[in-house]
């Protein structure tokens, strides 16, 4: 077989939407469908149950029903009219901040928007802001707070500056229970009140509802302080499968998306992938392909290379997905087994100058994944940087040269195009991987919507900040050894050295350094 | 031993630089040290070469002179002067900026800062601006081309607007050959006479020179033209350790960076990590981890987690660096051993939110550094968001609750930690870096200094280019398929289908879809 031959006959086009998936550089054998056809069947079976409202995440007997946000008619009865009354309130309030209907407490219009989240409630929001908004025409011009990190807080509300008075603030938080996005509320709303500002005024909340059974610490808060609107979550949406829920949805239509071409997009692809042969449904076939590279194991890395600017969150938004889904220690039926798929990338052709030295000549430990944008986009006149060739053309042929050049060295890649990036194409990307990620977590057999491995080190840092306060009540005048103070404490040296160390930093404690951390010692 | 009396007898500390490496969570067992003796020695002999100008890099034969550009004193005599004169040049030509000494075409001053340049000469610079400068208090204002997506450059030409008259350009590529950045500046060169302003008195080169013995098409262009200043790159510093050259200097420089404090920081790095012991050597300590985790075989992915918003470049920089340094096909005798190690990570504890889930549960194919910055920063009076604890408290907790969960199942992890995030600290983990990759080098023994894979792509590109061409004098008034094309050109079916489908999707061709690739008809 010509490799002309085998590309027409291991591609996956939908003519309709102009999506195709080349996977003619993955080298699986005659073997590799056959040995698969059991598990394909139950894959297929186990994608139908999910849509059809099944507890198909067991350990947290919850619903999966993030594919009903973009087609609420699959949902149960019950649920259907809040996801269209969550759409239309989301395209409703945008409008009134949009035309000025609703106004900052001091006047004028609204020109500035944070969102406060973090893990899902801030990557699919970023993606979508880079991925679609232009900063020098949308209504809005977006900020994020990420991280519980004081001094990239700091950084945002300088740039931000006395704009504030102009920002309205967006907070997504679940159960209001998460640390960080807590941390950044409360820093934001000093700052509103630095500038004699009542943050409550401009402030709108994202959070579970009462409605939804859900107790949230934030739906208290914003009920209490009147902010200015409170947008719901549900229990049967992750936060990594969020960005078409209220979570996405609000930031984008602030930002001026289209999300109902962006709901539209993932709907078309979800249509397209819910049925067999593998052969027609590129979600199941880039599970397959996963699954062939890695021998189901995670054998091989997954990188991701747009060749488009604005996707180069895109890696960063499915190693989410991705590792968070399908990064487990035990199968459904408790069977250890270490899962997952590691996931990075930036974009292309910029890696091309950075690590594809390594994907070509070292370490054969990864599959690539390129991902084409057939339309170059750009200045409506695009120039002619050589006498045939404009930078889209070069982009191109980068893409293409590193394609070949990879697999000229028996490094597999997978293309997977789209005609142009707007908010279909961008729908339509995420609902693809959304169920591959489902599609191949039964193929190996886990559940892919729980993530237990999180709250060991949620629950580490809990008794650690409380160790750090009993440290700081025990700390004298007199310096002492971290092995002392512990022993009074009746705690661990190290995590003791650790809190020690950290207080003395940041103005806690006095530290006098010894030759080791056993003879540094502390006082007030 | 207990895990405090691990922690007191493996970690790295100079005291007088406040930075410190904690390696006790890597279980390395008692037979790792001895077992690596020799190439331990030979490591540091190999270092002592390089820095004495020795040819380190024989595939290209040339000298390794990045440690120089902080120590002029290592280096030739022949060179001394040029990398002191390099730097002066750089924060007098700055001055000259910020004072308006050299003002733009139409007067007033430069406000905005558009650099040029991709891999390196783009990496780099990115790094500096996003760890060091603040956008609302910096003397200009940066942007990147970093790519040939005409959509990229667009969407930043339209963020910079009529503001573009009063924006300096710097051009970084040794050669002038790399296409991208060529792209790039024809494209800022045709909105500048858009604006009908000249492109030459807004603009300043970083390139190789005739007098440093570089033939470089850049020069000759900014020579010919008049622009504002040439500033020189030398043979022997790699674009991937080019952040303490002119590349890097120049652009920090006009951003009001302290490049002395960064040079003095990597200095201090430098002089720290020359010598045995092992375990007062930070950058052979980290390549022994790195070759103890993976078996010398890059068998371990290096996920990097900086517990700090400002490094989350960080972990892109060191993928750069580590990859491309690292990821070789052959060894020094000849020998194909598919060396490298795959790098990735964000930044904590917004991770933790993502993939940390894999990490912790999922497949064992990584080990992490931890980067910790001890002086939380943030506003002067840090808000208590609990009684006890700040913002920056909590982010000192995550960290040591992931570090601690992950080693609960066995995840190994060093933790790399500073005092606080500023120039001279920038310079020093840079420079911890550099060394620790120069080491790991000679532990397997490979040449770090060259990138003999890049080409192949590159390559694949421009005859993916040439043929496009063809293709498009080839199209007719009559639809034909590619394999006719094809048949036409003597030419790859399959590519003449890529270039094909690209020119349909751009205005430069049109398809009449069929049911296979093959199928397909393409017309003028």
């Amino acid at each position: 077989m010509t490799s002309w031959q085998r590309y027409c006959s291991r591609i996956i086009r939908y003519e309709d939407l102009g999506i195709s998936l080349d996977y003619s550089l993955m080298d699986y054998d005659a073997k590799f469908f056959p040995s698969m056809s059991g598990r394909i069947k139950a894959a297929v079976a186990g994608m139908k149950r999910v849509e059809a409202g099944k507890l198909e995440n067991p350990d947290e007997g919850r619903m999966v029903g993030h594919y009903w946000l973009r087609t609420p008619s699959l949902a149960p009865a019950k649920f259907q009219a809040g996801i269209k009354a969550d759409i239309a309130a989301a395209k409703s309030f945008a409008k009134a901040i949009h035309t000025g209907k609703i106004r900052p407490q001091r006047g004028g219009k609204f020109t500035r928007l944070l969102v406060i989240g973090i893990g899902g409630s801030a990557l699919g929001p970023q993606l979508v802001a880079d991925a679609l908004v232009n900063n020098w025409s949308a209504p809005l011009r977006t900020h994020f707070f990420d991280n519980t990190d004081p001094d990239g807080i700091h950084r945002v509300l300088s740039e931000i500056g006395t704009d504030l008075a102009r920002t309205l603030v967006v907070v997504i938080s679940k159960s209001g229970g998460t640390a960080e996005t807590r941390n950044g509320m409360l820093e934001a709303r000093a700052a509103y009140e630095a500038q004699q500002l009542n943050f409550s005024k401009h402030a709108v909340a994202v959070t579970g509802t009462k409605a939804n059974h859900i107790e949230s610490k934030l739906e208290k808060v914003a009920t209490k302080n009147k902010w200015l609107k409170i947008f719901p979550m549900t229990d049967w949406v992750g936060g990594r499968t969020s960005i078409m829920s209220t979570v996405g949805l609000v930031p984008a239509a602030l930002q001026g998306v289209d999300v109902d071409q962006f709901l539209a997009g993932a709907r078309a692809m979800d249509a397209k992938t819910r049925t067999l042969p593998a052969a027609q449904n590129l979600s199941l076939m880039l599970a397959l392909m996963w699954h062939h590279a890695g021998g189901g194991k995670g054998a091989k890395d997954m990188v991701i290379l747009p060749y488009k600017d604005r996707l180069v969150l895109l890696s960063k938004y499915l190693q989410q997905l991705v590792m968070e889904s399908l990064g487990k220690e035990h199968d459904l039926k408790g069977v250890k087994v270490d899962q997952g798929i590691a996931v990075y990338g930036n974009k292309g052709s910029t890696d091309q100058h950075a690590y594809v030295q390594q994907l070509r000549d070292g370490v054969p430990n990864f599959f690539a994944t390129f991902l084409e944008v057939r339309e170059a986009g750009g200045a409506p006149e695009p120039l002619k940087v050589e006498a045939d060739f404009t930078s889209g053309d070069f982009l191109q042929g980068y893409l293409r040269g590193t394609r070949a050049a990879l697999y000229g060295k028996g490094r597999e890649s997978m293309t997977l195009s789209l005609p142009r990036l707007d908010a279909f194409n961008l729908g339509a990307i995420i609902a693809a991987y959304e169920r591959a990620v489902g599609f191949y977590a039964y193929l190996v057999g886990i559940n892919a919507y729980h993530q237990p491995g999180v709250e060991a080190g949620k629950k580490a840092a809990g008794e650690f900040l409380s160790l750090m306060a009993k440290v700081k009540g025990a700390l004298g005048a007199k310096p002492h050894t971290a092995e002392e103070i512990a022993a009074l404490l009746q705690a661990d040296p190290e995590a003791v050295f650790h809190a020690l160390t950290h207080l003395s930093a940041n103005g806690g404690a006095k530290r006098r350094g010894g030759k080791s951390p056993a003879e540094d010692r502390f006082s007030k």
